[in-house]
């Protein structure tokens, strides 16, 4: 195997699974390692160092190997420059181009490492070397000639290390999808989180789907927003038309109840809705015009807080406010997870997975669906932040709305 | 289609979907029916009445209909009294033995129709003609020579008919098992209805599976028992074992959520809570010499409710208060159900399965599970009187123990 | 009640559970009714009638009642024309506009019905008084001005009838969503309907997930396009580029396999592809210069068939070929599912549902996903002709392709 | 922490994973631990070596500590011999009881180390000090007297090794249940594993669930057995009674799909078909009798295979066949997967947790069930050898069969 790469490991390398899932990646994929140096801390507490080198039968095959290598933290031992090419043209990059990680990342310019802002999954990396800045961008937002990095020179990943001494839920159940866990005491824990990100200063994200109107638990939601513990809520036109729906008309929830069948009855009333707010201009307008006095989407507006919703093809409608175009959409997600603490995502695979495609690692997401499936869909994108929970999306909000202490 | 027998239904034929369902059964099973006569009432509360004659091409297809259009409460024209034969052999019936239903049935013994005793589904009949007698037996029970009635003359079924003015929950949600609907108001109902029951002086079946221990529900179940909102306890090994553990070493909860590993750790506990209790001698012992202090378990014993733990091969041990006989384990359960009330299913599927084949239909009946298909086999046994819901097992008993004002 | 409307009902109304359900929906909104005639046919070939006299507390109650009812496919006695109003602004309803369902509607006027063309659910219907001329448009693409129908008067619909004559699977499974049956049996019969569409001159649409790529089974619908069993195919960004990364790097099979994580390796496949497609111009560029030569994208080009890719915010990318503005990407699928005769949903659920609300009640859908919670969803909003099938999308195209005879 | 223990680690203890396995599990639950040696292999085939010192705070937390790292393969260091006390009384064990995991195990006697016969889940090991033999034995049977191993001196573990060279389904797939996999290679492999088990005179055991033959998928389970690929079929009541009535009506499939309605109609098939096999005296005798002439239950009889029925508490009847006592039952089924090489648990959690707990952990275990939950469930209790398979249990068989060449 000819091919040929150092790399180093840092760290909690042995209980943070770095070193094995390092063996594992080069295995798995198909090139070999010698052990060059390797020294592993007494204590539990002490950093370990590692000095490998890394062989491949391919120069494809290596560099997937340190790609995969760089998700987990290795640093490449070569010192070079991070290399960059031009965009070819609008919205696609060169070939060879690097696709980043949602971990912090630097770039190595004139022998220096540079922080890499806007750091998002599977994005491109846009170099200023004049200004020494570097950013994510996503491929469909880069221009002709813009400075794109390539290969994998002169990039490191930091990985986000396991803590033991931090809290109980978000340290310990991050892979865990179970049903069949004490669920109460972890929604107090996701309780006394939300009150840390706000204490800190930072942003609290719901990412919630239609059942939380239909399953009445809209009132718990809109306390929590009264009550300012939601910064920004995003979703998609039916949680909107839905509780617009049971504010109008009184009857979401009596019709849903009485007739057990979303299609009959609560249909015509569905599209009576979107027509009202349609007729009125649009959520805002329709607060302002007296029309719209109750519900979810009447606290996001008195609260101000950043509601953003996106189109999607199942859209009945849409309500005005319902950003048609993805593309524009997912812009305005991205503005609205800035300074994200925390995301709540809750029964919403759709929304959940843009949402948590956007968001760095670092910030803690719980998912909350009833469908296992679902759930772990979210949490395998996942970091050691995750807390992914099986479990009824009213239930859990009523639950979340008393641990807050915000009334049901 | 020369095999001819002739029907009538009465009551709320229509609007309780007796008569399509007739028409519906006669066609799939490939027979015919002319309509003889039929009376339609002209407002929603004057009953109907039809007169059909059913017409199939084999005296085997006969039968198969008439079989079913029993369960759905058609009244065989014929005035015969029911026929019965010795069952042949201990633990064996006649061939062309009559099955029932779990609804209320009446055989016709000397042109008068006697009430069937111990009534549940797939027994059969066995007739003391002398004492004009008729009660229901499983086919492993009948001794060689007991008269069983066999073919469909003489036998008449009751059905459940639809009430549209009762309660919320148990008249319209029957058939429904999403989690797209607000639960914490059927919980409310139930809740009412669990009130009702008692008033009556009727009992509450509680049927559950370990993950309400998992789950840390443990205490609302026993808050619930404590208070005297459960008559009997239907499980098995897993759930006393796991109850046990909790109790003895403090840790179920603590380990669980550190290690999120059931196997680890836990299994120990595990085997040596099943140990202590078996030196012990039994549950009952084990709270008598002051071993076992709390928990599900102890709060039953204390409350001295009826407690069947069932034996199941997936068991470890078992404790030696599980029975072991499945046979005989059945014949405990239904004495320990009967003049049940409402029967609540929780995170179980074998027992719960097995306890709602020995309820009468009118038995009302809650099935909680967090996976549909769990629920979904649960209600198609059903009746007009099951809800089924799909939620958290867990919150469900904490929603329910609060309604009840229990304490969680 | 003072509040009266009188309706007919004509044809199968018992065994096709018209009578009954017209009966449940009036007194499940509240309503009472007097049956003013009532004809049974003698035999079950023979058709029936009935005469009706709602009544309901309210004008609003009586509405809905007839909303309801004509659903079902009652007619309203009085023989007034269709009224209609001008639509208040671009993209809005007068507010009492009558919403369709997906049944063959006609519309009163001058005392002559005239059909309503590009029938589907919940959308206006236009009046041309002039030209005689009615169809259905979304709330959207509505401009002020235009006439839209109003009220319940003057329209009839025309239910579906449930057929007892015809093919095995879909009169009877139409309500099924079990994994418990025969499914090889349903599949052979899908086969066979496939033929009897493609005979009929209609068009088969398949409406895909990326599932289908992930498990291998992209060689069988690959093949089933190759012989011309596919007229559309209708997805998203994500089925496309797994495609193209299995085409062109030939790896995600062996990659997945291997590493079984989503993330590592090929990941960085997944966003070269789409860098690839994005240089090239789009798919047919890609084929046209050879860069892509095999998979299901290629297939469809070089078979020329429709070929709907609508984006959605959780698209990489995305591709050139994706229509990210979703009102568009519904008009232009609302345009390839056209004269459709079968529609094939498969492991998609967002796509499904829009395709699903597009299509008229008489184009026999299958819905196949192995995630129940799924199929149900598609299901509730069926028809008698939807299949809901329970199983593994890959099983099922290997079974479908070998069951049409264009090998897997 | 004052209670301390040295302990071995051998062989690929990095890529492995058991090095840092056992730093989390010391860490996890509570403990602490100092690296007294560590020697990392140079290249990917050499062993390495740890001497870790284990602290803990109590007795207790040390002695789960060394439960726990024993599993993962840990050696105590000490070169004490194997502690034993005699068992208090029938069926109970000593308090400190040694709990087996299903790994080959030895217990030191006298400086020697000699293995654990009969090794199982969570037995206890009976010691005959004189004779120098060990064996696993299940609580319930263990009687007074007798000497049972106790503590953790003395007892070592060889946990399997995950080998990278093995062939692609079961060495890379274990702990993967996503259905959006490509299954049809699995089935591949898991055939070409089942030939490989038989050529080396082990056997193919068979859990099965009533699903196989609701689904139709009895043709193809029947085929398998017919051409010796099934050595044990372990079930309960219900698949052999379904089988039955499929045999002996020739409607199970017939009525299944036409009346899509397991209660009505079947029901009745169902309880004249367990009466059938009782009145013959049980299925081997109806099938010299003449009675039951196919199916996968004569096949089993007339290969006379081990065919193991049992009991539980929702079993109807049930057949003569069955055990009804779940002890005897689960000492049949051990005696019936001696020497298993393969077992397929097919659409069934109860009797495939209760025999995979029997089963030493490098038998290979293929678990298949179209539920998630049910899947994760068998997984969880898993080994290295462990595939299991989120998919449709009818396609599956019909697959396996096509590849093992035995018709469908």
């Amino acid at each position: 195997m000819p091919y040929v790469e150092e790399i180093y490991l840092r760290g909690h390398i042995i209980d943070s699974l770095i070193l094995p899932r390092t063996f594992d990646t080069v295995m798995d994929l198909g090139g070999d390692f010698d052990v060059l140096e390797i020294n592993v801390g007494k204590h539990k507490d002490d950093p370990s160092f590692a000095h490998l080198r890394i062989r491949a039968e391919s120069d494809a095959m290596l560099a997937e190997i340190l790609d995969n290598l760089m998700v987990i933290g290795a640093e490449v031992a070569s010192t070079a420059d991070a290399q960059s090419k031009p965009a070819p043209k609008d919205g696609a990059l060169p070939p060879d181009f690097y696709s980043t990680t949602n971990l912090p990342t630097e770039v190595r310019v004139d022998g220096e490492w540079i922080p890499v802002a806007d750091i998002e999954m599977d994005v491109a990396i846009v170099l200023d070397r004049e200004r020494r800045r570097a950013k994510g961008l996503p491929m469909a937002f880069v221009s002709a000639g813009e400075q794109i990095v390539v290969g994998h020179e002169g990039v490191r990943v930091h990985p986000l290390e396991r803590s033991r001494d931090t809290e109980l839920g978000f340290s310990f159940m991050n892979s865990d999808v179970s049903s069949e866990k004490p669920k109460r005491l972890v929604i107090e824990e996701i309780g006394a989180e939300i009150k840390r990100v706000k204490a800190e200063g930072k942003r609290v994200i719901v990412v919630g789907g239609p059942a939380i109107i239909h399953t009445g638990a809209a009132a718990a939601l809109a306390a929590l927003i009264r009550a300012g513990y939601v910064d920004a809520l995003l979703g998609g036109n039916a949680i909107a038309v839905h509780d617009v729906e049971a504010a109008l008309y009184g009857t979401s929830l009596g019709v849903n109840l009485k007739t057990a069948a979303p299609v009959e009855g609560g249909h015509h009333h569905h599209m009576r809705a979107i027509n009202t707010i349609r007729l009125a201009g649009g959520l805002r307008e329709a607060v302002e015009q007296g029309i719209l006095t109750e519900g979810v989407m009447y606290e996001a507006i008195k609260a101000d807080i950043d509601l953003v919703l996106a189109g999607s093809i199942r859209d009945d409608g849409p309500l005005p406010d319902v950003i048609t175009d993805v593309l524009v959409a997912q812009q305005t997600m991205r503005e609205a997870v800035q300074n994200a603490g925390i995301a709540l995502m809750i029964g919403t695979m759709l929304h959940s997975i843009a949402t948590g495609n956007m968001l760095p690692a670092h910030v803690r997401t719980v998912a909350v669906d009833i469908n296992p499936a679902m759930v772990t869909k979210l949490a395998d994108r996942g970091s050691w932040q995750a807390i992914a929970l099986v479990t009824d999306a009213e239930l859990f909000l009523l639950e979340l709305a008393e641990v807050l202490g915000v009334g049901r």
